[in-house]
């Protein structure tokens, strides 16, 4: 039997969910309202903090709810929003439905998401034996450091461990169900540094100047070709994103110069072999690399649970969803240690922008979709 | 017959003017003083003010004396310094005596080669027919936009214009009198900019990167040779220095990149000719040239005046005088355009440096040899 209850709209879990300003790094209000939500549907919550200034402290919330052996499905995502910016329609966290949207920062990344989960749970059938958790950070949009690995942390500490795992990111492109991510590309940044003598220009022969050295690594690297891509990721892609020299005068040669490059890569590559590969070619011009690997790559080869998603959407929505690994990273990296995972959600039109919305339909219609997912996922 | 006076002693003449702080750009008390020794040596004295906010208002002082028709012998320099800096043994603005060595900011560059000068003016036989002009400039550190141009205009509408000028700037390097400049490079700053399109590094496709165009247009650069030099110049040559992009995201492809160049040139080039060829490489990639030519080069060809100097160097000194077109530009660039023109004065070891210093042997030697230059040249 399903239960219909008024605290099941999506909407109105949405209103509640975006009226407590959660700039990341988020703590507090928001947590205690999801929390009175989940605690009468049976679910054991878990709110921790980690982390200090200047990137925490950060609030993560583990929720659980075992009702018999059975497979475990786990629904993962954020409450943490991004800065609202100045010149919205209507204040970013008063909650307000224009027309057919809902406006709000977060609307659309995460809460809308969240909210839909939420009102998924209160259709489930009861008897359906297994279990479910929520596993919901409020460090996603800023250093991600404090928020999903403390979670995994915890799980492990309550000896949880999920069979697959449903990250709630707004995917969507241009319908509801148009796109599942079933893998993310790998990030990490570099920098390039060449040291050299400064002096003044008109005698070089008594400076050494770093420039033409970094012009050199900088001409290689836009020579390297990672690879061509493959099935289910497009090629790997190198670009240079900074250059910094700050030498305010004409007739000094700079004692050094550096460069920031970013590289998204696929499974091809690992961020460790990259920073290798980067670094002999700084090398051979004398410079150095300081690299910081974001996150690696993974990929959840198309099968049961994408195959369970791209159903259910087809079930209520009619569309057929396209698998893609483009776009940035997630948390679904690190949560692809433990688990099949895959990630869908909202559409991510308005999502970091003035003016967020998102469709009432679109919530009501996700939150079907999240009921048949965790239903079937936990009928094995 | 030759005068000699109290007043004729370099070294307290050099205090005199040492004692007047006069960082760039320079007006007032320095003038002052400096035109209160040269009236009573019979010199007609024209002091004024160019130019505005920022680079100005400069002083300017020219000062001509006619003994009888003959010769036109110019002397050029400045009296501005650059700042001092801290870190001084002792007030740069309060000129003293340690040892062998006179201290104080402008030592050497270039109030004790003014101080050797009028030290020499008093020496002279005043029976020698010609005139004699100091063309003295508060603007020759800074902008130098206000100071020998404006003076060369009122030398202009005075009727006045010399047949020889030395120029008094520290071109010594081991000892009083092993450099003459009979020449300088040009030099010439261009501005590198490239336009491109922000995005996202997830998303290259919808951003056009301008870092890679601006590295491809400074390899081209880089791979220029101008010239191998001539009989009396060193090659010509370009140095790259600056990079500016100031993108602090390293998610973020940048929307502009620019770099920055510094090239030194002899008289085989132009500057026009330089900044087209610089335009036509950056074109091919799209980028744009802004240029500001700081001084065409000049070659007085040795001759009678580096002749005069050289003799008058090895007559008081004993060295041999290298003739040498090395170095930063000068105002020498803008006075080649009247007569041969030929700089010469003080060892350039400490100048613009902490505790700048000049020998007292090194002000007298050199109050005798502008003595015995000026002394020939009138005598013609």
């Amino acid at each position: 039997m399903t239960i219909a209850s008024t605290d099941a709209d999506p909407i109105g879990i949405a209103e509640k969910l975006i009226a407590c300003p959660s700039v990341t790094p988020a703590t507090g209000d928001v947590f205690t309202v999801l929390e009175a939500m989940l605690k009468p549907l049976g679910f054991t919550v878990d709110r921790f903090l980690t982390g200090e200034a200047p990137d925490g402290p950060v609030e993560n919330l583990l929720a659980w709810r075992t009702t018999g052996p059975g497979p475990h499905f786990a629904f993962a995502g954020h409450l943490d929003v991004v800065p609202p910016g100045n010149g919205w329609g209507s204040d970013p966290f008063t909650p307000e439905v224009r027309g057919d949207l809902l406006y709000g920062r977060g609307a659309v990344d995460m809460k809308g998401a969240i909210a839909a989960y939420v009102a998924a749970l209160h259709r489930l059938p009861e008897e359906l034996p297994g279990t479910i958790s929520l596993i919901i950070t409020g460090d996603e949009e800023g250093a991600a450091v404090y928020g999903t690995l403390a979670l995994m942390d915890r799980m492990a500490a309550h000896g949880l461990r999920p069979d697959l795992c449903l990250v709630g990111e707004p995917t969507s492109s241009q319908r509801l169900g148009d796109v599942i991510k079933i893998g993310r590309r790998g990030s990490v940044n570099m920098w390039i540094n060449v040291d050299g003598v400064q002096g003044h220009v008109a005698y070089p022969h008594l400076a050494d100047n770093p420039i033409p050295r970094l012009v050199r690594i900088l001409s290689a690297i836009d020579a390297v070709v990672l690879d061509e891509g493959n099935d289910w990721f497009q090629a790997s892609n190198i670009e240079i994103t900074n250059l910094d020299v700050g030498n305010p005068t004409t007739n000094v040669i700079p004692a050094a110069a550096q460069a920031r490059i970013s590289i998204r890569f696929n499974n091809e590559h690992s961020g460790a072999e990259l920073v290798d590969r980067i670094t002999a070619i700084a090398a051979a011009e004398g410079g150095t690399v300081e690299a910081k690997i974001s996150g690696e790559p993974f990929l959840t080869e198309p099968g049961i649970l994408s195959g369970l998603v791209a159903g259910a959407i087809r079930e209520v929505t009619g569309v057929e969803a396209e698998l893609s690994t483009t776009g940035g990273t997630s948390d679904a990296r690190f949560l692809s240690r433990l688990c099949p995972v895959v990630e869908f959600g909202l559409n991510n039109a308005t999502m970091h922008k003035l003016d967020e919305a998102v469709a009432l339909d679109d919530l009501r219609g996700l939150a079907e979709i999240y009921r048949l997912v965790t239903e079937r996922a936990l009928a094995g």
